[in-house]
């Protein structure tokens, strides 16, 4: 299946090297993580994996924070749909780096993003979809104190004054070359990229003074920002620096399901499904690397490669020796594809009901975390 | 000059009959005029001269009026200069069918539009031009009881919800035919109608309950209100009623200023105006119907119909048999152009001087009428 990459369709295997150079970002090497490093003291697995493989200008921010002057971060979710574990990898990475940094995090809910771009998604889903979807976040841990949910309707007195100069600066050619538009495309979603401008510049305008902005981001998003990063600097602010994330592929595996999508429910692990829900999912369709027979596969060895379970235990196991150990047993045929399936539940359901006591707890907190 | 008419350019000497039939408006008949009448007693000489021309769907309002549903007004200002007497002239009317009709009226302060349209004009100047323009609203009487300004980077939080709903529904297609926009048109002048069309039903959804909308204005925003026709009702909410009035001429006269400009200070009359610079401005400036001598206007007479200073006061003069006396005046050449501007500036200074008293006194009331 050919590739492709935009905030509104993901598909097809991806080749991530391909990215770098169409979207024009800077691959993370080693000389970038050492200098994290620095900071952080250890790398997270997303960094040490290079599932956040690539950046925009990170080298300047960390200049700032060296100078004493602190970036905020800036990431977000557009409402469509129930949260599933590929949602979560950007987010996760946001959370470490506020711990690391101390620093602030301006989460953004558009919540008329989809409404806007899907003609089946009605506005009373939309917003059914921000509550939970809330929820999912405030699960993952984030400072309250730190941490402002900016939601679009809500909160469009701050965000339409700062939109509009955005836009001015933005011509429909711009953004039918950035996002495939066309004359058919309705004047919403034309203008809906100024709206997701704001974020990376609006703490600068609340706080009358300039705070660079990081944005932590899915690879797919990148047209918005650097379509914003161009206009930016025209208003008077920093122009954001971004670190981009590979996807986590979807369960039919990375030729068919290059990103999980929410659409297709067989495909994707919800993060309010139960134990038995996840056990059933990744037994029946988590697309496997190993061998047709057991013999063939003690003799020859299974795929990581290829195969889904050992990609998302990339993405969810953090200890890189048990990662290795099972990367060798794999491709020896020690370990069978059950078994590594069997790892990958044990791994994701206990991770996954410890969320959802969390994001039971999180109704309550709502409140405490919009701006 | 051939004539043009938009929400962004208005030139040439303009064929109201023409525009009546290329934007598909109905024409103001005696039939409705007596119908309005039933209610009101009186028409007002904006009716009676048909400076008020075209409508459509009035007699729907009317329709609902007589079963006892009182329908709202809809009006407004796109801060983007001073205010001039041509501007008032949508407003006055607006007024009198406040009073008449005892309704409320939402007036728009669209503070976006002109900046997004107008490459020249910064922010600072349209929020300047926004709290100047709002004396003038005020100063013309408007009841603070049943009159909300709504300014839409102020009251974006009740607009923009909206508004990306009646985006949902227009394509770029249609602007592009509607407005003669291009590829190079910003987003935010592609978007900027949804936000036009949203207090033609705003009210009922602040009320939860249907309310008919009567928008008074002037012929070239017509086009804002083609496009929301259709889509307001697929939104559940009544499709606006419209009335549209003329142009005010310019100084140099209907042939060369279809209407009057607030960018060219020699061809109009701000309500801010002087009495010397009234009287300076008319004497000097006014396209007059005159004959070029005395002797000769003696003989032949005056042409009122090119006249600006007899245009002028078919708008500002409501007494009809002053009016109809100067007519026969003019025609038969007993009176002079000089006399004629003298009638105009008498009259024109009067009026201003009583807006700029109310006009200074309108500043403690703002707060009044924002929604």
């Amino acid at each position: 299946m050919e590739s492709k990459v935009t905030p509104w369709e993901v598909k097809g295997n991806i080749d991530y090297d391909k990215l770098i150079k169409e979207f024009g970002v800077s691959a993370i090497d080693d000389k970038i993580l050492q200098r994290i490093k620095k900071h952080t003291k250890e790398l997270h697995p997303f960094l040490r994996r290079k599932i956040f493989f690539a950046h925009r200008d990170l080298n300047f921010i960390l200049d700032q924070y060296e100078k004493g002057n602190k970036f905020f971060l800036y990431t977000g979710r557009a409402p469509s749909g129930p949260v599933h574990i590929g949602h979560l990898v950007p987010w996760l990475f946001t959370k470490w780096l506020q711990d690391k940094f101390d620093v602030e995090l301006y989460f953004q809910f558009p919540d008329e993003e989809k409404y806007l771009f899907k003609d089946n998604l009605g506005w009373e889903d939309s917003q059914k979809y921000l509550q939970e979807n809330m929820l999912d976040v405030i699960a993952l841990g984030f400072d309250p104190k730190k941490t402002k949910f900016i939601i679009d309707t809500q909160h469009a007195n701050l965000l339409y004054p700062e939109a509009i100069k955005v836009a001015k600066r933005i011509t429909f050619s711009t953004v039918k070359a950035a996002f495939g538009m066309s004359n058919e495309t309705n004047i919403g979603s034309i203008f809906y990229t100024a709206m997701q401008a704001v974020p990376a510049f609006l703490p600068s305008v609340l706080k009358k003074k300039e705070i660079p902005c990081l944005i932590p981001h899915a690879i797919d998003q990148d047209p918005h920002f650097r379509v914003s990063r161009d206009v930016i600097p025209k208003l008077g602010h920093y122009k954001p620096a971004s670190i981009q994330c590979r996807f986590l592929p979807g369960l039919r595996g990375l030729e068919e399901d290059g990103k999980m999508s929410s659409s297709e429910a067989a495909t994707a692990i919800y993060t309010t499904d139960d134990a038995k829900t996840i056990k059933n999912k990744i037994n029946k369709h988590a697309f496997s690397g190993g061998k047709d027979t057991v013999e063939e596969h003690r003799k020859l060895g299974g795929n990581p490669e290829i195969d889904v379970s050992y990609q998302w235990l990339m993405f969810f196991e953090e200890d890189d020796k048990k990662l290795e150990k099972i990367y060798k047993e794999y491709t020896s045929g020690k370990l069978l594809s059950g078994e590594l399936k069997a790892l990958l539940i044990e791994k994701l359901t206990a991770f996954l009901l410890e969320h959802q006591k969390k994001r039971k707890d999180a109704a309550k907190n709502i409140s405490k975390f919009i701006l």
